[in-house]
């Protein structure tokens, strides 16, 4: 059986990549990376995706990477969450620097210790135009990066599924799929409930209103 | 000024690399990661020569990649390490996997965030039998998904200045250039001393040897 590991967030891209890759019936694992998120919600919300499916779910800490890293709004509560359309400009703010390679080559570490196939990153069309490391460039080169850093292992190919697919089709997907999407977490700010009004709140709400999915989500707004 | 960030292990390699760097004049910080090694003693070491160069030192721990990459004799105590010369065979033993994928690309990360030009490896060609993340094929395609996945940005480039350079080499510059060899470690089993017969002990007491530089170190054999 195929043996695949999902890097999951919490959000529906990954929720999503999940239900696609247990429908076809990989061997599946989960894992997440607390990376320092002010979103910390969203790995509640990894744990309970991937409890969901019965998949063994991994959870690796950088207690210090956010300091480190600093001066992204996801990671700084000295940085505002800018509010808005998630592609703006603004949202450039949210950046945190290199982070799904340092996300996808944990995962790589991992895979190539369990003698994984696949590692899936549920990167998407409309991530590209803020953030780098979700196009199909990165994609390509993590790929080329893990065969010649593992050369001579079982070295796991990394698919991201979604890399030309929008936020809309992806929600369609997973509804269609049947994926726990009232378990999952997008908003940046990481309160109780959805503001409704951060970059990715907004893109939430119109991914579900277009592609016609009810949006069982609670938001402030 | 350059800005350059050296990933310090707090072994002899990386250690000349830091003496390197700071012979250039470069702006430098040291970075060292916590993957669970067994042999602690080296972020110790790390510690101590970023302090006598005067450079600010920033550990990341990584509390769960160890039990994830498991079967390491590196990092699992239930895998013996590995007696004899360090290109042996069963040295194999002693592979994290994509262990400098993961280690580069957080210094990548810390390094996008503070505008660095420039990450420096310590990785040398007696590195290449055993670990292929040590080939410079590696530090290609590192640089080609450090630049994709950071696009936009100030993206520092991967030096390894002594990928081509024997360990004999590299003692026997660290040496010229008044490095803190004294302060180094390099032994996998992580006692008190070194022990002198692991493969990285043998190497190193080979390299001393061949240097014709004085060997400070106390060996248990």
């Amino acid at each position: 059986m195929t043996r695949t590991i999902v890097v999951v967030s919490g959000g529906i891209d990954s929720t999503t990549a999940l239900a696609l890759y247990a429908t076809y019936g990989h061997d599946l694992t989960a894992i997440s990376v607390d990376y320092g998120q002010r979103h910390l919600r969203e790995l509640d919300a990894a744990e309970a995706v991937a409890g969901h499916y019965g998949v063994p779910w991994r959870l690796i800490r950088l207690p210090e990477l956010s300091a480190a890293l600093g001066g992204s709004a996801l990671t700084d509560p000295g940085v505002a969450v800018p509010l808005g359309h998630y592609a703006d400009v603004s949202m450039a703010a949210t950046v945190v620097p290199n982070r799904n390679a340092i996300l996808a080559n944990i995962a790589g570490g991992v895979a190539v210790a369990m003698k994984a196939d696949a590692i899936v990153l549920g990167v998407h069309a409309g991530d590209h135009p803020i953030y780098p490391d979700c196009r199909p460039e990165f994609v390509t080169a993590l790929n080329a990066c893990l065969a010649v850093a593992n050369d001579g292992y079982h070295v796991p190919r990394v698919e991201a599924p979604f890399v030309h697919q929008s936020k809309t089709a992806v929600v369609a997907l997973g509804a269609r799929l049947g994926a726990p999407l009232h378990l999952t977490w997008s908003c940046y700010q990481g309160s109780a409930i959805h503001c409704g009004r951060c970059g990715t709140c907004v893109e939430r709400i119109e991914a579900f209103t277009d592609a016609g999915v009810d949006d069982p989500t609670e938001y402030g707004q």
